[in-house]
């Protein structure tokens, strides 16, 4: 199956993303191989929303290449206060540019985006759509700290609202992989998303409560429990507060158990458990540049994934 | 005529727009040739107004010929909001740059900061003044499409207030060209202006209708009717209407007619354009890119245009 | 001393501030034979606040040292909004960079990041604390100019509250230096600097008028009065008018006096001291290139000052 942009995880099939994440690791096993390989590429970065961790990877991941990037600037630099549509400035960009990295509030925006361009287009986060290449980054993480088969994986925090979930859930259905998904009832997998995995095949199985099912996970993926999913404050620190490590709760856990979260985080991870060897957030988001200087080396040599 | 800033389109002879649109057709036929001719050049970007396509092209343009930039930012972002003046601002930026694009909201910026700063400036926007590089590559789209004589062009809409048309009509006045301005009697050329292109040989004519001259242009170059020059919307809306073109609008008009508009676009120019041969407002837009590549090679080989 | 960050000036002996020197002094001599040094290094620009000078003279310091950038933006467009706490945010982006630039509004940030983080972490300013780049480049203006020893040099303006002042004087400390801190009475050095400086062995005076000292200064070192600090508005009329220097000041001054300033400068130089031989204060904001790119050189070549 060949790929010009990358829209969403499940477009692509097991020996796609095992395709990458073998990229990846050849890349960060020697960066310098690569670091000349495309001096004369230019990657336009256009996130009409903001972003930290999602822009700078891909800035670092192209420069690491050796190319450069033309960046829109925030949404209030741009003409795009000017009234001009998504489907103009994305075809204006893509003039000036070999790719196009498009975050944007409307779900739909990145697919909408490739069918006006000829350039490939990378989904950085379409509302609450998809971010494939977080799911890529999260998928080559499990894998370097304790393989992608015969797996158990607990996913656990807002399972309903947590899209970037629902894309690594349906990902993980092309391995051997159990999946946990814990969450408080309120917040549980939606009826269309657990229908999906199951259809996928997924070993799936669903708990209300962490220390039943941690002594055996592989990985912990932590998500946010955000406060104004709930009308009541009191409600809101309870249930959050159920949901929330620290090195107590690490204590009934593996000692190969990979902790992994999309960061940011707020209260869901204790800062003590930044010092345990299980703590593997910050190496998950470092993964974020050798993930993405893959995706690019597929897209930009080829044209494709 | 040598040139050490580019700050107004008028300050170009035929033979250095020639030069420039010469060179950047050369680089646009073999963008290889100067991938790595700039590679110790470092570009200032000092925008004081947003905008999409003039910054991310230089930003290209300069990447293009191996270069790199150095971006002041939004103001908010910079100690010009602790009162730094433009003057001393450009002074501290030369010391960082081999070259200086500057948009300011004030007329006159460009050619201010033009006489404290020892490196090339170039004027990417002036307030209501000039924006020389996209007269540039307006000429060169047009060139590249129909021909720069024994042209006939229709510039079309806002002509009162519309300056970038201004400065095309003026540089166009190099050329065998006919000139017809088509828009509503409100906004029809100034006086000032009219006198002056007279005076400089046009062979103008004024039109409030399109359709009556619409067969004879090999160019349509259409312009924005801005909402907050009428005081009465129902009076703008029947006058937008009436200068907006579809693909009705466009059986009138030749096969080979060239539709620019220097974006962004509102409501002037509807979709079901953008699929026929004749929308060339995109092409156009990605020649900022080897007009610019042309304007910084000369600027920074030989410190002039 | 080996130094893996640089945080405060003051954690520089006299040696290290000479290497440093030294080093920038070489590159502006031959800035060539470092074009190519760090092709495939990456730094982080982390800026929590406004910055115009510091923030592009470290981004052209770094390309031009073959180097590349990756902006964490303003914080209104990063995840700092959603309230990832600053240890997270540098553990996150030196997985990204080779080294890391932070700006920061808290007193003490850049010494906590250093404390997270791996890679080299460069202050450039932590609220009211330290700013040691901009000490450094300091240094390196007065040494160029007039050199450090035998050296007399007033320091006038807002020695209370003025912190970078506060480094530069301890810095000077390391050198055969007489210091006159110029000011009204009511923003005289605090107490406790005072007493440090002698402790470091300073040669310091204090005067609340520059014409006793003026003829004998080498070096005039200028800096704002801010309006802020003065509940009464004609009182800082007044007062700040005193301290104002104009082309009238400097007849009684040395011909080979150096006018510094670290900019951005209000109303403290009036406009027609720019065109005077002693207007230091451009070729100072000037010097930051090749003194960032000295910093760079030692803390990415080996990892430490």
């Amino acid at each position: 199956m060949r790929q010009d942009h990358l829209i969403t995880a499940t477009q692509l099939s097991r020996a796609d993303i095992e395709a990458v994440l073998d990229r990846a690791a050849e890349i960060d096993a020697d960066p310098g191989a690569v670091a000349d390989r495309y001096r004369e590429a230019v990657l336009a970065l256009c996130f009409f929303e903001p972003s930290t961790r999602t822009k700078m990877s891909f800035e670092t991941a192209i420069k690491r290449l050796g190319g450069a990037t033309t960046d829109m600037g925030t949404v209030e630099s741009s003409s795009v206060k000017k009234g001009e549509s998504l489907a103009d400035t994305v075809r204006v960009v893509e003039g000036y540019a070999d790719a196009l990295v498009l975050r944007h509030p409307s779900e739909g925006a990145a697919k909408m985006a490739a069918e006006f361009v000829d350039v490939p287009v990378i989904n950085a986060g379409d509302g609450a759509g998809q971010h494939p290449s977080q799911t890529l980054l999260d998928l080559y993480t499990i894998r370097e700290n304790v393989g992608l088969d015969d797996l158990s994986i607990g996913i656990m925090g807002d399972l309903k609202y947590g899209r970037t979930v629902h894309s690594l859930a349906e990902a993980l259905t092309n391995f051997d992989v159990r999946q946990h998904f814990i969450s408080p009832e309120s917040l549980k997998l939606p009826r269309g998303v657990r229908f999906d995995l199951h259809n996928s095949g997924a070993q799936l199985r669903e708990h209300t409560d962490l220390e039943e099912v941690l002594p055996e996970l592989d990985v912990l993926y932590v998500t946010r429990i955000q406060r104004e999913r709930f009308p009541d404050e009191t409600e809101y620190e309870q249930i959050a507060g159920e949901y929330q490590i620290d090195d107590d709760t690490l204590e009934l856990a593996d000692d190969d158990l990979a902790v992994m979260h999309p960061l940011p985080r707020v209260d869901e991870i204790d800062p003590a458990v930044d010092a345990l060897s299980q703590a593997t957030y910050f190496e998950q988001a470092h993964n974020g540049v050798p993930v993405r200087m893959a995706l690019l080396d597929f897209l930009l040599s080829e044209g494709e994934l």
